[in-house]
């Protein structure tokens, strides 16, 4: 298969379980990327169906079709071979433990989307992704791929566990108010008193392409309700998520909402710091802590959706009152959240700069 | 199975095929109906479960459950018996036949919202309804359930076809101008020159509460696109349904779009007269032929959604220009397009006023 | 002007401020209310206008036009005499000073619907409503209208204060759980730990009908962000209603956010309490605080904006893990959050019963 | 002010008018323009105001500040120089004429997205913008800058005179037709009987920033309606451009509809051939007419907005039955309807690639 801009690139690229959304979107922003060629888009199930049959949007863009099995020989050619699992949760790791012995022979570098490796605790593991196996020699292997958290480990990563959305949007809020007792605010450091309250919001492409009432449109076009309150599995992701960046444990609450939106997650954290500290202090520590992060941007107001929609950054705001502080993060969940903090991670694997292909404003209206 | 206020009524009703949104919608409006109880909610698939299960927005309202068949026994102890059939194409007609012997003992009414009687017309009928047999004997005892143009022979009938909702917009946009040549207004009576293009446009609603992905939400949310282009099965039925209240017959374009809304139908009727007509003489023909018609309103600015979500009415305007015409029409696809058409149709066989428990205003905004 | 149905009523109605949104509302909702005539729908500014110009959707249910001053001869005939105020802060308070002669001589009951007698403590009222005098005496005869918690009050009442749309949905979720130490559940009493977090969502159609950027389509239609966070007019509104409920003060965060829908709160609460609880205690709790409550629908699963929009019911429901407690609440603004509630107020002071010309469910899907 | 990256470039931008929605559009495309520094984005009400404040989308990507002028010294340094003006009906003009000399002296080319100088029939241009002088001198520089129909005029104008979004989207569905009597497929050259019907629906972007009732979020959410039905100011656009496709005139009808999406225009026209022709005869029509139009896409389903969306693309399909032809034709008003189709003029002025900084598709769903 061809991707329009044939040229000789640097990184040969597979996509495995291409007729997702996920897949779509990694399809979509590797067709800007100019170090990349898409060697394989594989579905086992709609293999010689077009592209554009599944993905119309990226008609002239990809004129090829679903295959049935990755083009090693072809993928082979490239200096830098990657392969993104876009498969539903569980399938990712059957298809992976397939793949394992040419991926190991040809050297091959593993983003997996699917939740599948994602969680360390074999117990909370189970209880969450039942119908995965734990696998605890394979997933050893994996690097939780919160690029701004986990950066330095990403880069000498042979496998990624690509975050989910909402725990991408949770722990980036939290993490540099956790973290900031490691920061030089030593003396007017933040301790949080107790609980970490995350209510999200979240649109209805974070349900992928598969169609049940919930994202029927007659249902939710004008909609919102909560979902999985308090037992949804990206809450112990995040609470493994801030263990990451923070030596005490954290207690929190977690509630997603689904929004008549197609993109876009807003995350609303609240918490109560054990003593005063001035909003512009704990804006110093944001800032700090993502000083080397291209993708986020700290806003004087709300974010918003329609300034991250279709992009890869993260809009935070900070409010304060005594020691109160709501934090506010907004995302799109198919880009940070998903396609785009994976093509984020593949970009340092692959030793280029993180951005590449990656900026873009948002739309803006619309 | 109880309705709130259980004081004996006149009418008892029976609906079978009751979780789809026909039937909720039926539900919905006959709660506040105050001559009608509800005796049967019967879903073959779904006996047993809470009707509030299915329509969560009815619970208070209705808090019995679904049966396996109608309640007979109850049923006759009312003076007006009626079935709502409220099943796909073709599962409507093997349905009534199974019913015919009691329908037939009892003396039972029986309105059909499905497509299954509605086509007069044997090939047409079967190259639109593959699924649905054309029974022609069974057929003939159906009448058109058009209320505006066919109000004197569903006084008098036991079996009513329920039209079409993008039918039903259609007709009443065009039947005035079509019909002209028989009123009063003879000197300057507008003919048409050639064809009546009918552009509509739909919300999601009309599609049913079976998912799919044209009504996925996060294809649809902010989506508009033209389907089944000049091959839809309402555009027999509109030349059908013109065909009974003009003697010529009309050339047709139609064309649906779906909106990204969940109800609503509006419908840009374009036309040519063969004359010039001032547009008051026009707008009186309207006014004339729709004199006994409660839900038609004639409005002064274009029909808006808005105005007639939620309700029975129909808002037409026109706008003229030479002998250019654009009528607009709209309604909404579950209320008079559906539901509320068929209790219209009900209030006619049963005596009473057509708008008994139909009249109440749209929310406005929202 | 005149209401469809003329027939002598028991309670005649003037609303001051006819155009906006609430008004709207109250004239929808009266136009089934088989008690009430409405008399009188003034509006300064646009006096002489037809209704159905600023309220397309109520064409063919008031006919009448917009008059510059209350008819008090008209109201004068009727048993009950009711003012419904609904103008912007400030310019209530204004037009009341000059309507308290005739409303005192001819004992007519007042139901405000702006904010300009809810705060009873100065300091706080004159802090978020700048442009509105505290008229210390004029206020002390107000009643906050708030029905479930105060109903007994507005029985007796003659000026209601009707609560804000946001406060309605916050102070219902949480008075339960608050006022539980007074119920006969003492010895498993619950206790709130800290703070009480309202995370509100709330549609456009709260803003009124007054144009601006946050409420600009382009800008909105796919949109979601937070705004005034930890500076809403209605969180001290929560404090002093929940004040109310119980005697002991509370530690409030409130941040509200605009949902890109026309209708709809969704409020939702997060507390700890001092010990564990068992969800079906907890609920009990709340069914027993609303036992007298119609209008308040215990549910299962969390509440959908889509089963209260355009009535006057509140659903809530309860999730608990341990000691955590999460409470979601769902009303429409305009309804229940509005012109709704303050009907249900002129229900109760007029002796009727509070759920009259009040029940009806939503549309369900769309 | 600067752009991030401000390398030398080729092309050297000026924008007038740059708090607006189309002056936000080109500095959003331009951002990822590899040729195109941008000097000025001027705003005379607001200027001193950062750029970001008014499109917070950009923020990172433009971080400079309003201007009250345009900086010639700057401009001057680029090979080409270029100023688009973004203002108002009337205001362009006036704006226009006050920088003539110092356009002339620097050989400026002007792109002017306003609908000052797209009607060269004074009485119709009167007719339709009366605030704009007709003004016939400067007038007659002006090339009509519909790409696809005027390439090779537009190659070597100075002044160019954008199209209107929704004539742009029916004169791209009608100018093959029309035009087909002048390719090769002489022997079956389609003919139009009569009519040429255009049903347009457009998103809310078009009615740009500024505030009004038709697009308050809360009334126009789930709404739909008609507008300007016969009297819209494209019309006479279209039968111009088409005019100048095809040496005969042609009789229309245009209404176009306001759709609840924020971006998008959908057109369906309608049209009676003399004689019957294939479909397939009819798309290779098509094909031939646009064989060198890199930004249109015959596509075999409808077009649907979500593949346009923040796209330059025009995504075209055709149904026949017989005589009878319905051509459907989407695109983005912001994009291929304003500022992409400018920055596509741009570039053929400038002898760039007419796709440079214009290829990428859609965000699909979302």
């Amino acid at each position: 298969m061809n991707i329009k801009n044939n040229t000789r690139k640097k990184i040969g690229v597979a996509i495995v379980g291409g007729t997702g959304y996920g897949a779509g979107e990694i399809l979509r922003i590797l067709s800007y990327h100019n170090e990349v060629s898409v060697v394989s888009a594989v579905s086992a199930s709609n293999a010689g169906a077009l592209i554009s049959d599944y993905h119309s949007h990226l008609s002239g863009f990809y004129d090829g079709r679903f295959t049935s099995d990755v083009d090693f020989t072809e993928l082979n050619k490239y200096e830098h071979k990657v392969i993104f699992l876009s498969l539903p949760h569980g399938a990712s790791s059957t298809e992976l433990l397939k793949l394992m012995p040419v991926i190991e022979r040809e050297n091959i570098k593993v983003i997996d989307l699917s939740g599948d490796f994602r969680l360390t605790h074999q117990t909370t593991h189970e209880q969450h992704y039942s119908s995965s196996p734990f696998l605890p020699d394979l997933r050893s292997r994996f690097v939780y791929g919160l690029t701004e958290t986990n950066r330095k480990a990403i880069r000498d990563a042979r496998f990624i566990a690509n975050p989910g959305c909402l725990a991408t949007a949770c722990i980036l809020c939290a993490a540099p108010v956790l973290a900031s007792g490691f920061t030089d605010e030593r003396d007017n450091r933040p301790k949080i008193e107790r609980s970490l309250i995350f209510d999200a919001k979240t649109g209805t492409s974070g349900a992928g392409r598969s169609v049940q009432q919930i994202t029927h449109h007659p249902h939710r076009a004008s909609n919102f309700n909560a979902y999985k309150v308090l037992c949804h599995r990206h809450e112990p992701e995040i609470v493994q998520g801030l263990s990451m960046v923070a030596d005490h444990s954290v207690n929190t609450f977690f509630v997603p909402h689904l929004l008549p939106v197609s993109r876009g997650i807003f995350v609303t954290m609240y918490v109560t710091l054990d003593s005063d500290l001035t909003a512009s202090a704990l804006e110093e520590t944001y800032r700090h802590f993502y000083r080397d992060s291209s993708f986020v941007r700290m806003r004087e107001n709300s974010p918003i959706l329609s300034d991250i929609v279709g992009t890869n950054f993260v809009d935070i705001s900070l409010v304060s009152r005594g020691r109160q502080v709501v934090v506010m993060g907004a995302l799109d969940n198919l880009v940070k959240g998903m396609a785009g903090q994976a093509i984020q991670n593949m970009n340092i694997m692959c030793s280029l700069s993180e951005t590449t292909g990656l900026l873009a404003p948002s739309l803006g209206p619309g």
